[in-house]
């Protein structure tokens, strides 16, 4: 899995863990890729991948309550193909979900060959939003074996020829609270607002200890976690796009080809019942 | 369920069964509604229909190969919602959906409530294709019941909340040979070619007399399949995008409602913890 200096230049470094060492807002709009280009390779490139059957694409988004998870899928999929992309939102496990282990629930979503899937946070969630919450009444986890059991399942979707791109949304407190009662004042938003959401407010501090010790134990060369500035939906939009852009160009860069015998074989085939 | 006079003029007289007494393409464009103001209206009332979760809406798509059933789709999810929107495809049966009764493999991918899904193809093609390419070895099967058993799936699904619509798309014999050549000749459709749209195209006129016969037997008042002239995609696609939008806003008109009360409470719950 190769990836651009661009996309690089995004990587989590899991030696400086801590979301305070990224920004939460670009001030320079220059280093911003235009989203409008991004979308329509995004929709060019995706029917790509779909024609082709050959690989997947797994975009896992995660990020405090807020911070812009929905609407970042469904601008990501303003020009996509529905047949061949699926977004999924994993909250807290249900209770047949919680009877088994921690992947087991995600594993039906996963991208075929051919599709580009986005999940609204993921099985990460395992090893974040569940050390806060537990879902099983058990004495203790064992947090590195979660890691370890996250990146080697990673490891095999990459080696089997699906993609896991993972982006963090980093939000600073400032721009949540603004968000929280944002989310009161208008219709639109209003039923989105749960009292879980105060419940994630009051645990933001510890929610993010989790998440960035989980980030850097899962960040890894063939599958990295992008950290991107959250601030400003627009801004983190046009980033991501970008970044998904890029690698669905280099997943299916062509249709696939049919050699000029097969075609003209068809086109003998279509003429002798009358179609020419 | 209660239908519009715009919705009923497009239903199938199930009386005049026969393809042929319905138009391919309609003369005046000024009978065709505005696609672009559909497309807002399916973005605007989806987001309601997911933000409610009460009801369902399966949107059933049939029509022969290169009608223009994928393009649709497309174009109906231009400002959908991902996380609510669904588009699932069934082609011919593989070995282990033909080894349980019809209705099986599209269950899993029926919608939740909130969400609206497109089938491109699905359950009527086991009294459609299936009768010209039989996918198990039986003597024979009794037509009659899988007409019923269609006829209640659906008016069960619609009893619990889930509307569905079934569109035709109604190509001449002309534009399905126009479209197979134009298949060939075009780098970005020509992967969708496949031998069997020759086969497809053979038994066209057969194909059609069974689609003729499953239609009127499975056409009620309740679920209705709506006839549209399939001849000029953009004509077919804002007749199908109006008679959708129609129908989510008869489902969601709007979105859920919190009482002042329970407002004031989150406002004051925030506020104790700091956000205000």
């Amino acid at each position: 899995m190769k990836y651009s200096a661009f996309a690089k230049s995004w990587f989590l470094d899991p030696t400086k863990p801590g979301f305070d060492n990224y920004p939460t807002l670009l001030d320079d709009d220059r280093k911003v890729p235009k989203l409008e280009a991004s979308l329509e390779d995004i929709g060019e490139y995706q029917r790509r991948l779909w024609a082709n059957q050959k690989q997947g694409l797994l975009l896992v988004i995660h990020g405090p309550d807020t911070s812009g998870k929905d609407s970042l899928i469904r601008t990501l999929a303003t020009y996509a193909d529905p047949g061949g992309f699926h977004a999924w939102s994993f909250s807290r496990p249900n209770s047949v979900e919680g009877a088994h282990d921690f992947l087991w629930r995600v594993t039906p979503y996963l991208p075929a060959y051919g599709q580009m899937v986005a999940f609204n946070r993921s099985h990460h969630e395992a090893v974040i939003g569940e050390r806060v919450w537990p879902v099983r009444d058990v004495e203790t986890y064992d947090w590195e074996a979660r890691y370890r059991a996250i990146r080697e399942f990673e490891h095999h979707l990459a080696s089997e020829g699906t993609c896991v791109m993972k982006v963090w949304l980093n939000m600073s407190k400032d721009e949540h609270k603004r968000r929280l009662l944002k989310r009161l004042d208008k219709p639109r938003k209003r039923w989105k607002f749960d009292p879980s959401d105060i419940e994630g407010w009051k645990k933001r501090e510890v929610y993010q200890a989790y998440a960035e010790e989980a980030l850097a134990a899962t960040h890894t060369e063939e599958n990295p976690w992008y950290m991107i500035p959250g601030d400003r939906k627009p801004q983190a939009r046009a980033i991501i796009a970008a970044l998904v852009a890029a690698k669905l160009k280099t997943l299916a860069p062509e249709y696939p080809k049919e050699s000029p015998e097969v075609l003209a074989e068809y086109r003998e085939l279509l003429a002798k019942n009358g179609v020419s």
